[in-house]
């Protein structure tokens, strides 16, 4: 039995508190919030869990074998590193740390302690990113062309992170899995509101080998909620639409032949190439219960989780240049 | 009723044929293409019409009233010009020039000759963008804050011109007749293929006046057709899907107040205002059909299009910042 | 604190259970299930209700005010008249009885008893009915034609009802709420499977006073789910999809003027009237929320819920003549 | 060349006199109808056909090969019978004439003269209906369940005859090709409006063989235009969705397998079998090109079209069962 505390119990933290009390080889051993009102809300769901608004009394408790810290993001790179520091496995959530330079820290002092660094980049754990990482790796969609998606609803504004920071790390790291080509640079627009204070609505570009290219437009200010992918290769196309309760995943056997005659201004329909569409069966499960069974697997068998200390850092390198980026109007930053 | 040339009937050249034809007060007298199998096609369904592979014919027959020009926007310069020279008003397809000197050069010329310019701006033409302006100049958006458009699909590709030549000047148009204000700056971003000879998917932000912004996103490689536009105030938003046969523009109840308090990292969803969504009845005609009426309306009144010189030059421009932005890869260009 | 029994712990009961637990003025005193499995599950979600296996457990007990039953049909009468001979409001699950005679009898008891009978006709709290109620009463939609409705999916297969007593309570329902004319009789058409035993897909046909009708389509063995009501009037026509997360009720501005000229064959498009649609914001609730507050005001207040006796007895009369008419394969039955 | 004279310049007849005149093995002569204005318009596309008011110009002119009858229903008996005996080939709209027996009378006609006979259920030349055929024949969906389909929309009323005369003949041409089992009786309901004088919205059941059956629910009363139509087999069920541009035909490889076993209530959802969605690509054509292409074919090769007097039969048969159902308010019909 791994014992685990669970260290903020916001908006997040009710579904960690769930999945990792219903996972067999958890036990959710204590609950951590600043909130008294919170912590009676975890108290009655959770009658077994001790209940704290100190995080010391996670760190200092020898008995626990793991962390999980799902607290503003501000406040990561410390508790992560006095989680690691008193010898606990660490489960965190995205985005990683403020910086690279946090990151890379954490990620150094998880490997020197042995224990396991697990960032939650939840969607990588569905089954729709599953199939289509299956789809891929396979070469099912020929050369890769590029990535394109588009996250927008109402709300939820925060005050303390802009758009990108709130929702793009979801896209960045299901770009990352599924094309993980080296990042050479980003470039990012907004707009803004209530005068210069918030970015509700950002547009991302990044720059990759190969010339492969990703677009992410990311929305707070929505009128309805938008959950796009497009996924282009040579041979197929994908197109995966997260609000679809029954076809998440459409594969499409499109593609464009390019002849190279140039008798004619424009290149007839009949050079592209139009075939079936089919939608895969997909895994149906909360992404977060494969999550917290992955967690558990990596610290049985001390191994390491796809969702590691570098897939978290190159979240937040992608996100620290599109910041960087946004207040230069788009001038691309170089990834380093 | 007033007599028109056509000179170009390749891939819009048709349409310009069947709604000049169908009008009353117009007279298509002559069809010119330099390719033989077009002209025939032409002149089976126009029997009446002169059938030439030299605008020469066009420019020289004095007994024409118009010009229209459907052809590569490389050429559009010299057959304009020539157009308003001999002394006849002036249809020309969309973009109106290559850059933004000769756009200014044919708006002078035809008020120097007291022309008619009429830049094939079509979507300007429909019940939906018809309806939409209707609705923002009345107020009902409250402030603006952005425009956000897709238009994607499978094709086509051209060799003479990118993507953002081809598609975008649809959503600049649209969204410069919608959103007046004076535009600063545009940053582009865009994915090649073919080694560098195509660019057949990009991204635009175009930078305006009050902190408002545009976001279009154009693609040639897309498995599903998107036509989505969301235009965004502070009372109210606008979802415009041109796809959709039947409910083309929603008009969504939906915004969003802030309050300064900042005792919660997050901001509350009560602070979301949600009401109800209508769908506008749109008048449900051939936007070609009302921009040939128009035409005819300003020639006869001798008044000023919607879609005049000035409208196009302002396409151009952002075409052209796009083309330096692109190559700087999104780095933004200020709009002279 | 009204103190209530719950007698199933099913696929229904778990529902019944969260919502009676959550409202304030209801005490989830006893669970009752045969299955040692289902009581332990629930043991653990209300820790402080009792559990048993003998329903006379909740009869015999004093201290409640009322019971839930939420078993299979075949078992309801039974329970139910217990229930109330004990003493007790009672809230019985759809349908209410397996025949007209039985119904009536309970109803009779509930009044001779003064106690509170609510038959769990679910949808008739959801914010979607609300709307469509308000509407047609206010005279929104002008004189009613018809009621059409589709309700499909894969599953569940019962074995001692057919779709017609699983699935048509909720449209049937729904619709005598909205269109509450006197319905005279049905004719009721089906599919068979696996022999005869299994009716997996039916229609049914209600006639009503005034040439009013209803059609309903349920079924079992769909490959997507369909959740469709047509509602029209004279002047206005509602689509209202349950599917739809955000706009499920639709309200058409269309409607139909015929003229009795006969000069041509057919009736020109003209005589069609479309305008605008729009779709009202709903509340957004747990039906079920709803009628359990609903119940207890009723019991504070001595008032008759809405989906009464009288409206549970209407939808079986109408289960029960389908039944016939399913057997002579469609021949209309009569609604004594 | 074949010489075809076509009576009836409607709302099918243009359709019609396009595809004719579009192929090259046919040549429209005569275009006949009793309307000025429409002989007028007529003219103008076709100016090398000769126009007439008098069907008789048609029958009499020995030069014509064949003749299509695109006219109310009530005249097709007479004009088919005249064509057949003056030489002719036949091409006739659906549905083929008023009642079975003249229907059996025009195809023994056909057959004595040995003329083509070509009853005109144009959905059968659809390349969604084509896919549907291939995979059902080939098996893939098992053995067939049910057919379902609904086809509504705003208009167009017709006052000779009711929505089942002029909505249904497609459907039931579809789901006889599809499903050619025996058809033993029909249950028809319906709504009334306007009095009794039209029926603009109807059910019908078609009982066949093997336990099979057919809904179709037709409605010229419909706020949103629906084509929807469910095949289902016990391996893979088709949803046919003629409104969709791009997907129209989706496979499903979902299906149920009951296990006899009697523990539980409810038969849990494991039961079901839930696969991949595909959706094939469809030959992208007219229906009415193929159509014509095909009458052309069985002309010159002395073949029985697909869509012959049998076919046009069936599609009578199950109509007239209809109309004396309708009548008796469901009660069901058999088929001689």
């Amino acid at each position: 039995m791994i014992k685990i505390g669970l260290i903020g119990y916001g908006y997040w933290g009710p579904n960690l508190a769930r999945n990792f009390d219903a996972n067999p080889d958890l036990e959710l051993a204590i609950i951590c919030d600043f909130s008294q009102d919170r912590l009676e809300r975890a108290g009655m769901l959770y009658p077994q869990a001790k209940l704290s608004k100190d995080p010391e009394d996670i760190f200092k408790n020898n008995a626990l074998d793991a962390v999980a810290v799902a607290t503003p993001v501000s406040t990561h790179f410390d508790l992560a590193k006095k989680a690691l520091l008193s010898g606990k496995h660490l489960w965190i959530e995205k985005p990683m740390t403020e910086n690279v330079e946090q990151g890379e820290e954490i990620t150094e002092l998880a490997q020197k302690k042995n224990k396991v660094l697990f960032v939650d980049h939840t969607f990588i754990y569905t089954g729709a990113v599953a199939k289509m990482k299956e789809l891929i790796d396979k070469g099912g969609l020929g050369d890769m062309i590029y990535y394109d998606s588009t996250r927008a609803n109402l709300g939820l504004f925060q005050q303390d992170v802009d758009v990108i920071w709130d929702l793009a790390p979801h896209d960045i790291s299901i770009m990352d899995y599924l094309m993980p080509a080296k990042k050479l640079a980003v470039s990012a627009t907004g707009s803004h509101f209530y005068g210069d204070a918030i970015v509700p609505k950002a547009l991302l570009t990044i720059y990759m080998e190969n010339k492969l290219i990703a677009h992410i437009n990311v929305s707070w200010l929505s009128p309805v909620k938008v959950r796009n992918t497009f996924i282009c290769g040579t041979s197929k196309m994908i197109f995966y639409n997260d609000n679809d309760p029954s076809e998440k995943v459409k594969v499409y056997d499109k593609g464009v032949d390019l002849y190279e005659t140039k008798e004619e201004r424009y290149h007839l329909k009949v050079q592209y190439r139009v075939g079936d569409m089919y939608a895969p069966k997909l895994k149906d499960h909360e992404a977060l219960k494969f999550g917290a069974q992955h967690f558990v697997d990596c610290i049985k068998n001390g191994e390491e989780p796809v969702t590691n200390g570098a897939a978290g850092i190159e979240v937040v390198k992608i996100l620290a240049a599109s910041k960087e980026s946004l207040k230069k109007n788009g001038a691309p930053i170089e990834i380093g």
